[in-house]
C-alpha cells in the first residue's frame, strides 16, 4: 500500500503495548500502534486496580487513560484496525491489515487474551442477554437479582465479590471442593453472606426466554442435576490468547512462546503481556515485558 | 534468635522488593522486608522519572514514596539492617543479619546493583544533573544536546548508538584505541555520523554550574588534557550487583542467574530486578519481576 517502513509496529493497546510505545518513542523510534477495539485491553474492564505499584486504587479505565496520555505525550498516534497476519520478509516484517499491508523493521505482539467460554447449550444464544464474561461491564444490569458465577480461580472469586455488592445473591459453581484463588480473596468470599458455594459442580446448560431464567448444574461426584433460577451467568473459566493472526511457535493453549529477551520464533517479532506463555498476567508484568521488548527490538533494528 | 518462621523475607526495598511486598501482602503472606540504607534503591537517585507507565514525571524519591505508601497500606513494616548470608535449611531459609538469624519459608533477593563510578571530581555532585548511568532512563532529557559517553565495552557502544538517535552529538571517550564491543555494533558506531571517538583518553573531571557544562579529558598517551563542552556525561564502565552475601549460581559479573520463574539455584530463594542476570534494568522490569516472584514464592510456600 505504501513503501514506508516503520521502525516498529506494536499490535495491541493494553498495558504491554502502551509501555512498549513509551519506551520506543523515548528512544526516537518511528512507531505505529494498532489497536482493534479500544485502548486499554482487558484491564480496562476492571472496576478497581489496587496492585499496580505506584498508583492509588483506581479503575482499569482510569489507569489505562494515564498510560495512553503518557504515550501520547511522547508522540503516539494509535491507529484502529485489525491485523490479519504478521510475516517475516527478511529485511522487514509485513503486517497485513484490512486497510492494506504495513511494513516495519520490528513488530511487538501485545494483543492480549480473552475469556474462555463454557461451551454449553444456551451460552452463545444468551450472551449479552444474561450470559456475561465481565462483571464490571454488566453487573449493574443484574442489580437485586440472583446470578451464578462459574469458576474457582482468582478472577471468578474476585468477580463474585464484585457482584455480591450489586446483586441479590451469587451462587459460585466450581467443579472442585475448594477455591484456587488468592487466600485474601478466598477468605473474603467464604465470609460473604451474599455468596453461596455450589461445590463439585459444573454448569451444563443455560436456559430462559428472552433472557436467562436459569442454569442447569450437575454435581460431578453424584451425577445429579438440578436447576438454579438465576437472571445472569458470569463465566470465569480461563483465558484464550489473541494469537490466531500469527503463525509462530506457541504452547498448547495458543500462547506465544518467547525467550528471555521476548523474541518469538520469527526474527524481529516480539511478544509481551497476556498473549505470551508466562507465569502471571498482570498490568505489572505486561509493563515489564513492554519495556524489555521495546529495548530488545531497538537493538534488533540497530543490527539490521 | 527467635523460633518464628516468616513466610517470606524480601531483601531490598527498591521497586522490585516493594512490588513483591505488595503482592505477597495481598496474598496474606507473613512478610518481612529488610532494607540496608533507605527505601527506594537506585531509582531514588533519579531527578526525574518519566518512563514508568501510569505516573506523571516525578522524582525517583517521590515515585518510591508511592510504592512504599502502597505497601504499607497492605501492612508492610520494613526493617533496617544488613544481610550477611542467605542459606537453605531444607524446610526453611536462614537469613543472617547483624541482629541475628531470621527464618523464612521463601526469600526474595531484591538487593539491586550500582553503577561503577569513574571516581573523578564533579561526578557525585552532578549525578542526576547531567551525569547519568542509564541512556534508556535519561537520554530523552538530552535531545538535541551534546553528550559524552565514557567506556568502550558493549554497553557503552550500544548506549552511544541509542543516544545518537536522540541527542545532537555523542563523544565517546575510551581509554584504548579500539572498542571491545561486538563487531556489528562497533561498525555501526564507527559509521554513525553523530558519534565522535576520543581514543586513548579518560575523563578526569566533570564541571558545570547548576548542571553539567563540560568534562575534562586527558589523553593517556600524550598526557595532554582538553575540555569538551557537553550537557551530559553518560558513564558505562560497569555495573556491580549487590550479591556478595549470597552463595548461589551467578554470571561472570556476579549477577544472580534465575529461570523464567525467577528461581535461583537455591530452593525457595528467588531474585528480582537489577541484581539478577537480565536484559534491562528499569523500574518497569523490576516491578514485573517483583509481582512474578511473589506469586511463584506463594506457590512454593503453599507446596511446602
Amino acid at each position: 500500500m505504501t513503501d514506508k517502513i516503520y521502525d516498529l509496529i506494536i499490535i495491541g493497546g493494553g498495558p504491554g503495548g502502551l509501555t512498549a510505545a513509551i519506551y520506543a518513542l523515548r528512544a526516537k523510534l518511528d512507531v505505529l500502534l494498532i489497536e482493534k477495539t479500544g485502548i486499554g485491553g482487558q484491564i480496562a474492564l476492571s472496576d478497581v486496580v489496587e496492585n499496580y505499584p505506584g498508583t492509588a486504587p483506581m479503575s482499569g479505565v482510569e489507569l489505562m487513560a494515564k498510560f495512553e496520555e503518557q504515550a501520547k505525550a511522547f508522540g503516539l498516534e494509535p491507529r484502529y484496525g485489525e491485523v490479519g497476519s504478521v510475516k517475516d520478509n527478511g529485511g522487514y516484517r509485513v503486517v497485513d491489515t484490512a486497510d492494506g499491508e504495513l511494513r516495519a523493521r520490528a513488530v511487538i505482539i501485545a494483543s492480549g487474551a480473552k475469556p474462555r467460554r463454557l461451551g454449553v447449550p444456551g451460552e452463545t444464544e444468551y450472551t449479552g442477554r444474561g450470559v456475561s464474561y465481565c462483571a464490571t461491564c454488566d453487573g449493574f444490569f443484574f442489580r437485586n437479582k440472583d446470578v451464578v458465577v462459574v469458576g474457582g480461580g482468582d478472577t471468578a472469586v474476585k468477580e463474585a465479590l464484585f457482584l455480591a455488592k450489586i446483586v441479590n445473591k451469587v451462587s459460585l459453581v466450581h467443579r472442585r471442593d475448594s477455591l484456587r484463588a488468592e487466600k485474601i480473596i478466598q477468605e473474603k468470599a467464604l465470609n460473604d453472606p451474599k455468596i453461596d458455594f455450589v461445590w463439585d459442580s459444573v454448569v451444563t446448560g443455560i436456559y430462559g426466554d428472552k433472557t436467562v431464567s436459569g442454569v442447569t448444574v450437575r454435581n460431578v461426584k453424584t451425577d445429579a442435576s438440578r436447576e438454579l433460577a438465576v437472571a445472569g451467568a458470569f463465566v470465569f473459566v480461563g483465558i484464550l490468547p489473541n494469537s490466531d493472526f500469527i503463525d509462530c511457535d506457541k504452547d498448547e493453549a495458543g500462547f506465544i512462546r518467547t525467550d528471555d529477551r521476548l523474541r518469538t520464533s520469527i526474527p524481529g517479532v516480539f511478544a509481551v503481556g497476556d498473549v505470551r506463555t508466562t507465569v502471571l498476567r498482570q498490568v505489572a508484568t505486561a509493563v515489564g515485558d513492554g519495556a524489555t521488548a521495546a529495548y530488545v527490538a531497538g537493538e534488533f533494528i540497530e543490527s539490521l
